[in-house]
């Protein structure tokens, strides 16, 4: 494969995609990464700043929510790897959605989270091929996965 | 069609199956329910208690949320509509993820959860066809389904 | 096969669904029938009825389309056969959308219209196997289908 | 992604794609759009004009209709996104078969239509990620959706 | 599995499916065979017998061949296993063409033909997963696959 | 799911299909059994007892595994559950080709070898969604999947 | 599209593969061109010239018809567009095959033959999009396919 | 076809991926080549070299082969052509298990194999489009595959 690409899903309070970038560069893996709209206020507010205000909270989600996912939908079909990284706050279900829809796909899922989840998640490791503890070692995963060393 | 598949996916610590079945009976709904195991006890140990015990506790839920995800992903794979309730207990991640998992097969997705949720449940919500409040909005729209009329 | 599916789609005006079971019956054709819930004011208002009211025109149909989206597709997948009647009225882009679906999924399709609507209607009628101008036609059309003979 | 497919379907008696293209363009956004044949006259001669005439108008539309799809079914396939906009005039059931069709393969629609068309067109709004009054919200739309930000 | 459904293709003018049936019968296996329309000249004619006369031999043949193939792509869709016999009569190119089709749809194929079409059949047959020269092959290879003895 | 379809694939020198299936029917579960050919002479020789022989070993075995896959093929694909069961005698490779065209179609599967083999089927076992032992482990999962208890 | 994948499929007797394609690059159409091996003694040949030669002659030609399926089949399924042409000689299974395999992975197909042959392929001529008489009129379809006019 | 996407399963304690490699090169045939990583020692240890020890050698395993699998199960899907080689030693499941999951998802295989391994290869065999005994006679296809002459 000339160039992989692999979505990064899940928080988007903590700069692990940049991380997880700025590693795969100085090592100059092929990598094109996608990943949903990561500024939390636009990502909440876009339907409404786009296609008008609503008087109730659910229609200002939904429809902020739908167009969120024409990016995320189509990165997850796109990807090749999809990269899921569960954080310490807020409930993350849109990231447990991501999962199970890349699994559903059968797409080779990479799972990131601290010990401290590791129940509650038990059904997504499982579905997983690989689950991390940080940043590291997804970069070692992909360094492997793409050049078969270490 | 003469009999609908539908899976009762989510929430296993209070009776809504029961309360979804009993009214469905009731009108004489052509329907057959599949859930995941309701015993949650027993959905947590069974990999250990077949398989043989484990000193990692990760390895300890691995095997048993594979074990369980023989009957939930050939239950929703085989269902015409997917149910998932959120409660308000434990974080649910297995819950978000039978959503995404059915989205992507293009499942008919119904979710039921109260105000509480709704922010958190956007996402899903938004991949949904009918997000309800509780069992009694689902059995009329089960109804309706099947039957035409209220 | 022992038993046909064949999804009624479109108009929801007349009586032509009915039409096409009594000959049907009379004949002894093997075909389950399926349809959109006809009845056209619930069609409309099953989503507030269910869900509870909208002030907004666009969400009352939103919650509502999608209700009946749940019937719909479902129908159009278990499909062997799907039959669209375009009526003299209404815009019926629904119609025209179920039949785009069906087609996208391989289904085969038929289409009734009369004379009229003939050159509006060519791009559907050029995805159809059979483009007929009444009941009696499509009737014949599934005997023969069924049974091999008039 | 590098480059964003994206099908224009619909109305083609106004210029709003190509308002579409002079926008995305200043942004320079890189998205390759596909179109269905907008030259109305030839797109209905087609068929005759390359394969010969008919004496029915019938079949004369029905070659010139399959012609057409050899375009706009490899268009909506390839497409990432498609984007189906209903007029004033005519029926558009073409409109609306494109928009089932997209459906279907589980394609991101964006759908433009003015207030007038907004219970008619119900059911397809219902299968849309975002329903949009103009060319500017599409655009709007594409920009969040291609690089995260308004 | 409790029934095989079995496609028998192309040859009309020979009684070779009803040899089937009769041995099929004869040894009680669960088969439930479906097959393309028999009568030949009906099959020629369904087309502007029902939807009434062209003048052209072109669009007499092509209104008969869509109703045809309403019956015949739904049963190969529907097979587990579909059976092309090719004759010693005619171009049987419609044979070929549901070879084609159902080794597009991975279905087992078997095929039957006299050593004469050896040649021209060398590309069908090496999609087939057996090759056999008369109806008593056939119906071993039935027997075998579903009792497993011969 | 009023039965559920397993195909028994693996090695055919032991009785383990025998010792599952009356396990299962002592527990009254609703399970309908598919398995190979398992008469292994039967199975080697069936291309050529029925289509004729051959000078070459190659061919003379060729015919025969095509044949034998009309069988398999299908039970794999109709199958909710495949479950491989890894011997002490041949190289076994079909067994692993079956695990490997089952998981390409996504199927739950059940994986039973002992200890001696636990390296070498490490892909395999990676690729299953249980790993056992003997007979009565497999039993009781398809219990636990089945009715949801132990 | 930057680029269409167009499959030429059928009679190897002819220049009319490069009659298309002098006409194509004339007129600066973006297409690359797919086709069967058109060296008719070594496509008959290449398997036993590459593995060997065969006693029988059923495994001479099976072997070589193998082999083409490597390029033939890849070369469908990557296809924008399939056009087969059948000649006046031979049997042509092959091409009939190769557009039941195009047909049944919903490929756009164009057909060329002459008059002489529009009964017996009047099957397959209902599964295309377009059945030309000759050359000229595929590339005026392929221009305006491509560019929109002619 | 621009270039050719071919992954080569199978054994890696001999160099005969260098030698396809060179022969391909030679004669400037455009493919792309794909592989496992076949570093013997590090492909058993990757999962623990990532990941952190495991006291069981299943989870040692087990971690790894699902780590390599993200790079397998990428190259296989990606493949236009899937070649596998079973060597002399090892059980070889895993070359087996590519296979079938190859097989299953219709990519043409070419297997490599001494005659030794005949009898125990036949039902892969029998699902490959070419059986070679070695590296010349798979460039030989490749050459005639690409290039349509030897």
């Amino acid at each position: 494969m000339k160039e992989w690409n692999i979505y990064l899903s899940g928080e988007i309070h903590s700069n692990w995609r940049e991380q997880i970038k700025t590693q795969v560069n100085s090592q100059n893996l092929p990598i094109l990464f996608t990943s949903p709209a990561t500024n939390h206020e636009l990502s909440d507010d876009c339907g409404i700043k786009i296609l008008g205000s609503e008087n109730e909270k659910f229609w200002h989600d939904h429809k902020g929510a739908k167009i969120n996912a024409i990016r995320t939908r189509t990165a997850i079909e796109k990807a090749d790897i999809v990269i899921v990284r569960f954080g310490e706050k807020y409930k993350q279900w849109n990231a447990a959605f991501d999962a199970g829809f890349a699994a559903a796909l059968s797409k080779p899922l990479i799972i990131i989270h601290s010990a401290d989840h590791q129940h509650a998640l038990k059904e997504i490791d499982a579905a997983a091929l690989a689950v991390t503890k940080n940043v590291d070692e997804v970069v070692k995963i992909l360094k492997y996965t793409i050049e078969g060393k270490l």
